[in-house]
C-alpha cells in the first residue's frame, strides 16, 4: 500500500471508531436531560421529523415526533412527578454498528424511580436506534422502543443485533 | 521518527481502538440474544470448547461448554420462563484491556426480570472474561461469573480489575 | 494537507480516542475495587488532593479527600457490610468529553446490594467527574455526587451534560 493509501484507510477507520464514541455520548446525554426536564435539548437529540416509537401502558403504541413531540413528552405533568421524585432514565450501553453516515444501535434502557429510601424499576425496555450524521453532529433518526413483558415485538426487537 | 513508523504506530493503535470497540458490541449482543430465546447465536459468541463458568442457586458451580451447552442453556425450560415473563441479561460495561490478539474483561452483569407492573434484580454477578481475536472477530474464550453474596471468590473475581 | 499534517491530524485525533476508551477503564475500574473491599487502589484512581463530594444520607453534604480519606470510607465498618453482603458500585457509562489533558464526565451510577434472594438499588445518583493526565494515566480530579432525590442540585448536576 501506498502512503496515500495508508492515510486515506487510517483517516476512514478512525472516523468510524470517533463515530461510535461519539453515539455513545449522544445517547449517554438523553437521560440527564430528561430526568432534569430540560425538554428542549432532549427533542434536539433527534433529527427534525425524527421520531420515538413506544408502547403504552395497558396496550397500544405511540409515535411521537421530533422535536416538539417529544419535547412536550419532558414537560408533561406525569413527566415532571418523576422528576421531582428522583428518577434515572438509564440507557444501557448498546451494540452500535456504524455505516458511513448512518448508524444503528441496539439495547436496553430503564428508568429507575426513587420510593422512600430505595429506587426500584418503573420500567425496562428494549431499543433499535437509526441515527444518521447532519452537520451538527449525530442525531436520533428513529427509535423504537419495547418493554420487557414477553411479548414477539420485544423478542423481535432483540434479534436486530443480529442485522446490524 | 519516519513516516514509516509513524503510519505502523498509528495503524496498530486504532486496531487497539477498533478491538476495545469491537468486544463492548460482543459483549452487549449477548443480552438480546439470550433474552430472546436466540440460542445458537448466543452460543456463537464463544470459541468452539469455550466456557462458561458460573456459581449454581443453592451452591456449587458449573461450567457449560461453548457451543452447544451454552446453546442448549438458553433453549432449557427455565430459562424461557424468564424469556416469556420478559427479562434483560444487562452486561454492565466492564474494564477492557486488549494485548494482541487476546483480550481480557472484568465487569458486572445482572438479570432484570419483569414483576407484574416492575421489575427487579434476579441475579446481581461479577464477571472476568478472556477473549480471543479469530478469522471471523472477537469471541469469547472463557467467563467465569460468580454472585455477589459476599464470597471471597466473588471479591478474588473483581480484584482481577487490577491484573488486566 | 500534506503528508505531515495529515499524520499530526491523526496522532491527536486517535489519542483523544483512546483517552475516552482509558477514562472508561478507570471508571469501570472504581466499583470491582470498591465492592472487594480493595481500598488503597480505589483511593489511587484520584490524584493526591482530588475530591469526592457526596449528599449524605438525612441532608448535608461531605467532601473526603484522595488518597487516604477516600480510602479510608472503603474500610469503614459500615462499607465492610455492603462488601459482605454482597454489592456492586455500578458506574453507568456517562457522556464523556477530552479537552487535551483534562476530561470531564456526567452520568448516573447505582449501589445495587443483596437482599436475601433479590438484589435492590440501595443508592442511585448522578455525578460530574472531573479527569487530568498525569504521567501515570488518566485519573480524577474531583467527583460530585447527588442522590436522585428530586432536588434542584441534582437536576443542575445533570445539567451539566449540556455544557461538556
Amino acid at each position: 500500500m501506498t502512503t496515500e493509501d495508508r492515510l486515506a484507510a487510517l483517516e476512514a477507520r478512525l472516523r468510524a471508531a470517533e463515530d461510535h464514541l461519539e453515539i455513545l455520548n449522544l445517547l449517554n446525554s438523553y437521560g440527564p436531560l430528561v430526568d432534569s426536564a430540560t425538554a428542549e435539548p432532549a427533542g434536539a437529540l433527534w433529527v427534525a421529523d425524527g421520531g420515538y416509537n413506544f408502547g403504552v401502558p395497558g396496550g397500544g403504541t405511540n409515535r411521537l415526533s421530533a422535536p416538539d413531540e417529544i419535547a412536550g413528552m419532558y414537560n408533561w405533568p406525569g413527566h415532571l412527578d418523576l422528576v421531582n421524585t428522583g428518577c434515572a432514565h438509564l440507557t444501557a450501553t448498546p451494540k452500535i454498528t456504524v455505516d458511513g453516515d448512518s448508524a444503528q444501535a441496539v439495547g436496553y434502557s430503564f428508568v429507575v424511580l426513587r420510593e422512600d429510601e430505595r429506587w426500584y424499576l418503573w420500567r425496562a425496555a428494549v431499543n433499535h436506534w437509526t441515527l444518521v450524521r447532519t452537520p451538527e453532529g449525530w442525531r436520533i433518526e428513529e427509535r423504537f422502543n419495547r418493554t420487557l413483558d414477553g411479548s414477539p415485538e420485544s423478542h423481535e426487537t432483540m434479534r436486530k443485533v443480529l442485522a446490524i
